[in-house]
């Protein structure tokens, strides 16, 4: 029976090293029984992944959960918090053992890494899909909002911005490079973000806002924007690329319009009160996380682009993952 | 664009009449923040319904919403817990405003009932599937789990079993009624289960173990013997029929062996000490639910079926949702 089979699927997620002491009752009965650290706040994210419209059906399993969980995992990531648990929902046409055993291979590597225990689930026949709920601790009160955010306050992002467009043009075969070690390390950069976990913890008492640039930062910052009642002024020459984007996008305009649109990034978009500045570069030193400011909140509303100080009417598309 | 669609999808699901307190902060930021009370464990359970699956998709959304929720608050239910928040990831081909609306007001009607919050979730484009996260409360160390049930204890269930078997085979065309409103009955005893949720509370401190019937009595039956060690015998002449089942099964042998299988009950089935025996009823008195003893765990192992002191060979075919 179909049934059954989905059931043996179950098992494969029942080896994992993770052990934490927090989980009373993991996996096999009707629900998990945990424990929340006395003095914090639970935070819980969920996030779908469906084939054909996060990611192709035919990508490598591995990639696909790294993608799936490495997405979640930076919703915990933006609001400070540690993560803890996670809860698996995975509907799949028919049982495939090769396939599960590369996406279990991508999860659990990515779980172990963070200490994130699975504590349950459902494995369901259908569509290929995957859908994660992650929760994590945060110290009663110190979660980083959208919402907290004040008029001159700085504008900041982790790491570089771009690359992760430039990876899913490749993946789709909209463009073609000639260097096949490019391609891999931004295919890679693509399927393989790494969730600013630490960063985001670093940055508690420190960031007045954060989230995570899951639609690209225009965007993204926007939603600060309208939870604080704020504009911004953002300056695309500070925007940080890496080699690898300039390398696959030369012309610079356009490698930092890619910046500014570039979803599933992954990297955190913060804002600072100016009396915090000094702290950012400290706070963050021990998490090997660099943080760039690219412009300041004002008292009007929306975003702004310039570049030495001189207004850019620049045209932007929204990134929107394969949906056109 | 397709992705801001889907966000605005996101909007139906803001207008809800739950407002907890232990819930910070809800929908609309990266995370909700959330507070467990002081002396309870968490219990998390996760539930896929997938189009095709476990549900036609054309059925009534409003029937669908609660039968998702429902097997998600059994899950709670079973271990004894209170209901508190659900996540809610939700894929569909296109935004339906029509099915939207009637999903939103299933699904609102059961949370509401039951005081759960929707705390987040994600809206996104593919085949149509809904993928719930709930999650509860229950006294430290008062959960009822699978593995507790011990050698003599006695076998309960709750309610009536084989109406949800009955609803689906008219669903599914299998078969047909001339009574129009024995139809419109069993369907809905299909769709639109109540979760034990009083009851299971009820039973804490009295049952041994328990767990809800997803699968099928006999099946469900299986997981506690497995987790405790031990057999059972259970008399086929207690198992609680409805007269609806009997109209719809004349044949009571038949009857009772769609009992034994039905799945998608969202009955609870328990093991009670002897000692508990007489606590059963009087726990369970105010929340007006049934339960019915049909058996006893011995030191074996297995399920043997008997009628009149006598035992039955009977060969019994395993629910299987839509699937086979």
């Amino acid at each position: 029976m179909a049934k059954n089979e989905f059931d043996l699927i179950a098992h494969y997620f029942e080896r994992q090293a993770v052990d934490r002491r927090d989980v009373n009752l993991a996996i096999g009965d009707d629900c998990a029984l945990l424990t929340v650290p006395e003095g914090c706040q639970l935070a819980v994210s969920t996030d779908s992944l469906v084939a054909g419209t996060h990611f192709l059906a035919d990508a490598d399993p591995a990639l696909v959960a790294h993608k799936a969980l490495a997405a979640n995992l930076s919703d915990l990531a933006a609001m400070g918090a540690t993560p803890a648990w996670v809860s698996l929902a995975l509907t799949m046409p028919e049982p495939d053992e090769t396939w599960l055993k590369g996406f279990c291979q991508g999860f659990f590597a990515l779980a172990e890494y963070y200490n994130v225990q699975l504590i349950g689930g459902d494995t369901t026949k259908g569509p290929l899909s995957i859908t994660l709920t992650v929760q994590g601790f945060v110290p009663q009160g110190q979660a980083l909002t959208r919402s907290g955010a004040s008029n001159g306050d700085w504008v900041y992002v982790t790491g570089n911005l771009g690359d992760s467009a430039a990876g899913l043009a490749l993946i789709l075969g909209e463009r073609h490079l000639s260097s096949e070690a490019l391609t891999q390390t931004l295919t890679l950069r693509h399927y393989q973000a790494q969730p600013r976990v630490l960063a985001g913890q670093a940055l508690r008492g420190i960031a007045s806002a954060a989230l995570d640039i899951s639609d690209g930062v225009m965007s993204d910052l926007g939603h600060i924007l309208s939870r604080s009642g704020l504009g911004a002024v953002l300056d695309v020459d500070k925007l940080p690329l890496s080699d690898e984007l300039l390398a696959f996008e030369p012309d610079e305009i356009k490698a930092r319009q890619m910046a500014l649109t570039s979803g599933e990034e992954y990297e955190l978009c913060f804002t600072v009160p100016e009396a915090n500045r000094g702290a950012v570069e400290t706070a963050l030193a021990h998490t090997g996380v660099k943080a760039c400011c690219i412009g300041q909140l004002h008292a009007g509303s929306g975003i702004a682009l310039q570049s030495n100080g001189q207004p850019l009417d620049w045209q932007l598309h929204g990134y929107d993952h394969f949906a056109e």
